[in-house]
């Protein structure tokens, strides 16, 4: 009576304005999904996401595939439905257009931010997608933390993953630095990557080595992601001031030495690794040429390579020399990840004719589809298992 | 050259699907608030949500404030907009109705969970609100950790606060267990209560000693969060079993333990709090008294008093005799607050008549309004500064 009582009120006054009960997505047994939203004055309701098959979308800078729609219908209830083939297993991101206008699905709580679009989330069993579920496996520790940054200036944040046993440990532990794109955040990795799951199921199943992994933000500019800074509530733009000018790589050594003051670390090569995604592959590269007694194990991911000509910046001077000179020290790994259809695959193809002329060792993963999460999600569950092995 | 090469097909490809440049909200200099959609197909918009005047709901229970609606209208650009009043400092959450279909701004990334409701929020400043704001303060660390519930059986994920400076220090802190209500979890008091917010201005000010502070999961059938735990992205619910039934007053101990393992904690009575909200008043009014040598400082917020008398469990038997045994130990604050048009009130008037007859000691804060996260969020930044003084 009392639990009645209390749950009216609780619904009445706030928590369930208007709620109805449909379930969005449901996921049938075969990965099959069906989608509903309840629109009854809407004229066309259409699901977009990369659970429906792309379209192709010309440009002045060329074709590009683009998610696709497909129509929902309304069944006999006056709910508007539809229901996908059975999808591969993987994470999906998706939005309604009702008449046009492109929304979240009301039903469906689970949320990620790109820059400025928020679409709704699912995942999908029986393959790739478990390593992005929460399963019942130990589970690390994630913390937001601020560091002070002398050389840019002020306090920044960061996000950090310690691994099951850590804090029952008291070994040292190696660290993962994994930067983000363009666009990104300290918490593009944790939303849009799912690393803690990947981590946490990696290291329950055996395949990785408990590991710490420092999710950086690498927007110089930035104290920290839209909305967790001084800033406020702004509305987040692609492209940042000062993002691949040089300033990230320069106050790098002051993220290692913020983690080394206050983790249980190996403080040597052979316990770091560094890796990113577009933006974020460049910075790995050129910080860990830039530094090259820091890092044993570096991975490029759809990595953007050479910085804008016009850029001047010491940490951009002398390219050849510097990787002359990182691989003369034999990093343990040297691993360039691409999709057949990325942006920057010619970038890369032309970074790998450099590496072969030299004779510098590397290992490359190329897979189907272009500069998107699914495919950084998937190299960073193909990376991991090979560090500090 | 290269960063627009590289910026327009991640926007292509993903990052920016069909974003246009609306800005909504803005809040304005004397913080009236513009909203605006694009719905060029739209026959009516309208917003509600708090920053909108209420509108009287007649129910079998009564009648409540609910929130009520304004419209919005065509622009000269054919935008749909709406300008507010100038607004108290707080922040607010609200949707769009689009042809009465609920929508969440999709100008607007910023938004919070409330069980199975997402709604977008902002702050007007100058007031209240600037404790709800981020800013150039000095930051504590937000932790999400796992500990391992043997009364329970399993993992179980915990949020923890630690102050500015805790990591440099080598001083022991006092700790407030900070509980929510029934459809809440671990992250209610981070996303809805601000806590980290409220925390780090109040240190900042000197109003509030530097203290951890611990929100548990209170739904004891609950490993964590909705999408969080095992159980993956499932519709949340605002009722679960278990949660008024003895047993997460009954497995409270344990997370005092972890806390002092983990922590460098005053383990004493004088350097602990515990306080919630609804539900989590009454657990806290509940575990207080149950163990009356553990806190010395109790916050009643809104809080349920007694349990549904079919409830069966030692930890409800004796109210009175445990009570008079709390108070006999004198302990430093019993805090109680509620608004007065909370449907709990009647409750807590009768809860406040037993303590004056017999005499024990508490302090007792009204304000307006009711059972919402507006008051609890005023209530936590009430009580934090009589904490450990």
């Amino acid at each position: 009576m009392l639990a009645v009582l209390i749950a009216f009120p609780l619904s009445g006054q706030q928590a369930l304005w208007g709620g109805e009960d449909i379930i969005s997505p449901e996921i049938h047994p075969d990965n099959s999904v069906t989608f509903r939203l309840n629109a009854p004055k809407a004229t066309t309701v259409q699901l977009t996401g990369d659970c429906v098959p792309t379209r192709k979308q010309e440009t002045p800078f060329g074709t590009f595939d683009v998610p696709g729609t497909v129509n929902l219908v309304k069944n006999e209830k006056g709910i508007w439905e539809y229901t996908t083939p059975p999808l591969e297993s993987e994470l999906y991101s998706y939005s309604f257009l009702v008449d046009d206008l492109k929304i979240n699905d009301p039903n469906n709580v689970y949320m990620i931010r790109d820059v400025a679009s928020v679409t709704n989330v699912f995942i999908t069993g029986g393959g790739q997608g478990d390593l992005y579920k929460v399963n019942r496996v130990p589970h690390g520790t994630v913390a937001r933390r601020w560091y002070n940054s002398p050389t840019l200036g002020y306090d920044r944040r960061v996000t950090i993953y310690t691994p099951p046993g850590y804090e029952e440990s008291t070994d040292n532990y190696p660290v993962l630095y994994l930067l983000h794109g363009m666009g990104g955040d300290e918490e593009a990795w944790i939303a849009l990557g799912r690393t803690v799951q990947i981590l946490d199921n990696l290291i329950a199943q055996g395949k990785a080595k408990p590991m710490i992994v420092v999710m950086t933000n690498g927007n110089v500019d930035q104290e920290a992601a839209p909305g967790e800074s001084s800033l406020g509530f702004y509305k987040p733009t692609m492209q940042l001031p000062r993002t691949m000018q040089g300033s990230m790589e320069e106050s790098f050594p002051e993220v290692i030495t913020f983690i080394d003051s206050n983790y249980r670390t190996i403080r040597t090569k052979s316990g770091r690794a560094i890796a990113g995604l577009s933006m974020g592959g460049f910075h790995s590269l050129h910080i860990s040429k830039q530094y090259p007694d820091s890092f044993d194990y570096i991975g490029l991911f759809s990595a953007a390579i050479r910085p804008d000509e016009r850029v001047q910046s010491p940490i951009y001077d002398n390219f050849e020399e510097k990787l002359a000179l990182q691989f003369e020290k034999k990093p343990a790994l040297y691993w360039i990840a691409i999709g057949k259809t990325d942006f920057l695959y010619q970038a890369n193809v032309e970074f790998r004719q450099l590496l072969d002329e030299k004779g510098y060792p590397y290992t490359y993963y190329e897979n189907e589809e272009g500069h998107i999460w699914k495919n950084w999600r998937i190299y960073l569950s193909e990376f991991v298992p090979l560090l500090f092995q």
